[in-house]
């Protein structure tokens, strides 16, 4: 087997997946940069801000002329995804993804295949802003951020080490780590403070009075508004799917 | 009576009270800004960076020189020094502070005189930064801040006004509100927001693994780490201070 990361398809182009084409498609290693996304308004706005170089006509096309398929959809979405591309992955594809939380993509991934497949990398950039779709996306946002990467028992080395470049060419400082304690610290580091910023707004909205108190807001709850105006849906699939270890940091706080 | 600000006295030469005492030296309807510490060495700071004209030989004297004492302390000093002087006050002195919470205070002034004086009219700045000490003032930090001021039943209009127009000189926006009401929108606003990211804070650096987990610290979880450098015990005494209100918040929360 040979793994390379020559053309990139990139699936689903919001705030992350977008900044993973934009930094992409400036790497001497990469060739092609493909995007696919449902919505279609976002596909023309990838093209239309050069986002990749083109937009796979559909999801088989694209999955099989790529090197690397970078799954960049919303944590629940990356199961369903995962499992409707697998027929189409050669053994020499690198199938990877963004997601917030990794024990859940891996177990998914058991339930597809019976041996995982070589070239099966997950990893979770942390990075972002409280903005997203592809009109936010930027070109530099994974430079000295951190990326972890929780390849499996069957991870083929070669897949890990040309992702794990790319990240790095990036501007990214690569970190392996086991799934489950990926999962422990970024319910502590990440899940647990969005969990309490957006209670803190969603108390503060319910009072009779709200706007009063919104009037007055002083410092430190304005670094509480600004977090809890990340997107809703996506910490909710992300607290979900990382429910068992989210409600034990909730315990201890 | 007849109120003015043309003589300062500010007691506690911190963030807030250096700050009040930087902004007011600049205006014109300021002749002097005296200041008073118990920490020799802040004064010697606050002298060399001219924060204000002079320090108070002793506490008597600055007192009785002052048009306005601005009390700059701590939220819990703020009452005994506020006994401590009381002897020291003629009847046009205004008697203004910086406190965190205003009912504590307004309940402390009503133990101290059997009628309040025409001068005290409490207030508050919501205006900080997560530094303290006097060599973290800086001259604009309030400007397009709120002051929010609770003066009291007999609180004169002419006090009032003067010591709006000293905070609207400094480019605050001064706004009057009932002390119970202040207290319950910070407590809301202010109050809870600290003690859970202190809260999140603890709860991170209990656990065995903390260098590991502070190391993977996202985003949202750096403003907690941010909100939570502030003093410790300026907050311990806020939250005190402000404890029923803010039981209430967490009730809610």
């Amino acid at each position: 087997m040979s793994f390379s990361t020559r053309t990139i398809l990139v699936v689903g182009l919001g705030l992350i997946g977008g900044s993973f084409a934009r930094a992409a498609r400036l790497l001497p290693q990469v060739e092609r940069v493909v995007g696919f996304d449902l919505n279609k308004e976002e596909c023309d706005l990838a093209l239309a801000l050069e986002v990749v170089d083109e937009i796979a006509t559909d999801l088989e096309s694209g999955v099989r002329a790529a090197d690397l398929v970078m799954l960049a959809v919303p944590v629940k979405a990356i199961e369903t995804v995962m499992a409707q591309i697998a027929p189409w992955l050669s053994e020499d594809t690198i199938l990877s993804d963004v997601g917030s939380t990794k024990l859940n993509i891996v177990d998914a991934a058991r339930q597809i295949w019976p041996v995982l497949p070589a070239g099966f990398v997950p990893g979770h950039p942390i990075a972002g802003t409280e903005k997203s779709g592809v009109a936010a996306s930027i070109v530099d946002l994974f430079n000295h951020r951190k990326v972890l990467l929780t390849p499996t028992e069957r991870s083929d080395s070669e897949a890990t080490i040309a992702l794990a470049r790319l990240w790095q060419s990036m501007g990214a400082e690569v970190v392996q780590m086991d799934p489950l304690r990926h999962d422990q610290v970024l319910a502590a580091t990440s899940h647990l403070p969005h969990l309490l910023a957006f209670s803190l707004v969603d108390t503060l909205a319910a009072e009779a009075e709200s706007t009063d108190i919104f009037r007055y807001a002083a410092g430190g709850f304005r670094d509480f508004t600004r977090i809890a105006a990340s997107d809703p849906t996506m910490w909710h699939d992300v607290c979900f799917a990382n429910k068992d270890q989210l409600l034990e940091q909730i315990d201890r706080f």
